[in-house]
């Protein structure tokens, strides 16, 4: 969606060191916005994107305009369960938008292979789900996410922050690692794991956030679990003012 | 869905003609069934099949079971409002079915080229529309029903008939055609063709099909429209016994 930051750029970069040819789509896509959200005030900024994609020694930057993405309302892909959790909750809609304008670029592009970024790790899900069910015949490639050194996951919204909040927001994944670390550590009962989770999430509350989530999910469903022995991740989404940030780490 | 006649047989000759190579799908898909429909009778008999691909040069039969297109519930594709109307909303869900499963087939298969006979007509409108909406690289061709020397199209349920309904089905296509020549013939006003129409679906019942429809629609929509203005077709669905029949003259 553009509002090229380091974590874009390590996609690109990693792309460029394995593939012939590096095409970056750029779109903010209309239809995973819901109402309210931030689509209008979303940064944009062509020439800076452009000239970041070129300088990483991108081939193409593939940019079309909303007109000729949805030249008229059109058929959508839904992804069941992924979907319909967490964000899928919290944004009615976001993930159907987000499966089907990715299909669409995918049949416009063809690559061979796709890079996402982990920060976004339901929608990387959603993405791997879409393309097994619809065989789509891509190969994705997940990659970590780029952080600060306070350790702040980067994203475009990033940018909404004031100082004050910039100076809270590292605590989110402070938070995750630490219950991560917690989780590993020793074997937690079901009852400690959900102890665990809700006292994160009470203490996100209590420095300023607010919260939407705190779990701990499998990373085949995204259903919410209480023990680590598949492999799963923990999710997180807060507010700060009118900033919603989300991160995640996997375990 | 196999049970192969001159229909498919004529396709896969045009193909032939047509392409290096000829991927014929064979594949009974359980999501485009509704309740109570014929999905476990249907016919099926892969050998004979085989065969008579074989003997029109096919180069490849693609016939997996359902486990392999469906090992789990999986993402859908939704096309819009052409879905919906006549057999849709006789079939609820049947196009999503039927839109989802040539999504997967085209992604495994990959052609460059994918034919389908007019007969299915909403069939064809609804896969035209899903690969303009998402991108779909592949070009369709749509190719004329293939009919008995009576005017019945062909279709793998003509199977079902009594000789008695057999005797009386090729009445279908002769309301159809008579009512192309009408609106043809002579500008006929809204009212006019409203009537004709209804006339045609009189007739039908008086004959003894139960009629579900039998509409003039634009082939961009699928919309019922009262003039010929744009690219039509009038379309109809009726039953005889327990056997419904669908047929259609492009206007």
């Amino acid at each position: 969606m553009g509002g090229f930051h380091e974590g874009h750029l390590q996609l690109m970069r990693t792309a460029r060191t394995e593939c012939d040819r590096v095409v970056v789509s750029l779109f903010v896509n209309p239809t995973q916005f819901g109402e309210g959200e931030d689509f209008e005030r979303y940064p944009r900024d062509l020439d800076r994107d452009a000239g970041l994609a070129e300088s990483v020694g991108v081939d193409v930057l593939f940019a079309p305009t909303v007109e000729e993405i949805y030249p008229r309302p059109g058929s959508t892909i839904h992804v069941p369960v992924v979907s319909k959790l967490w964000e899928g909750a919290h944004r009615p809609g976001h993930f159907e938008g987000v499966a089907t304008v990715v299909c669409k670029l995918f049949n416009m592009v063809r690559p061979e292979v796709a890079y996402f970024g982990l920060k976004d790790l339901q929608q990387c899900l959603v993405i791997t789900r879409m393309v097994e069910d619809l065989n789509i015949p891509i190969r994705l490639s997940l990659q970590p996410t780029v952080r600060e050194s306070d350790g702040l996951a980067l994203s475009s919204r990033n940018a909404y922050l004031t100082k004050e909040e910039r100076s809270l927001a590292p605590s989110l994944y402070k938070h995750l690692t630490a219950c991560k670390d917690l989780l590993k550590a020793s074997k937690l009962t079901h009852d400690e794991v959900d102890e665990a989770l809700k006292h994160a999430k009470f203490q996100l509350e209590d420095e300023g956030f607010r919260a939407d989530y705190f779990e701990l999910i499998d990373l085949e469903s995204a259903h919410s679990i209480r023990s680590i022995a598949m492999p799963c991740a923990i999710i997180a989404a807060a507010k700060l003012g009118k900033t919603r940030l989300i991160d995640n780490v996997v375990v």
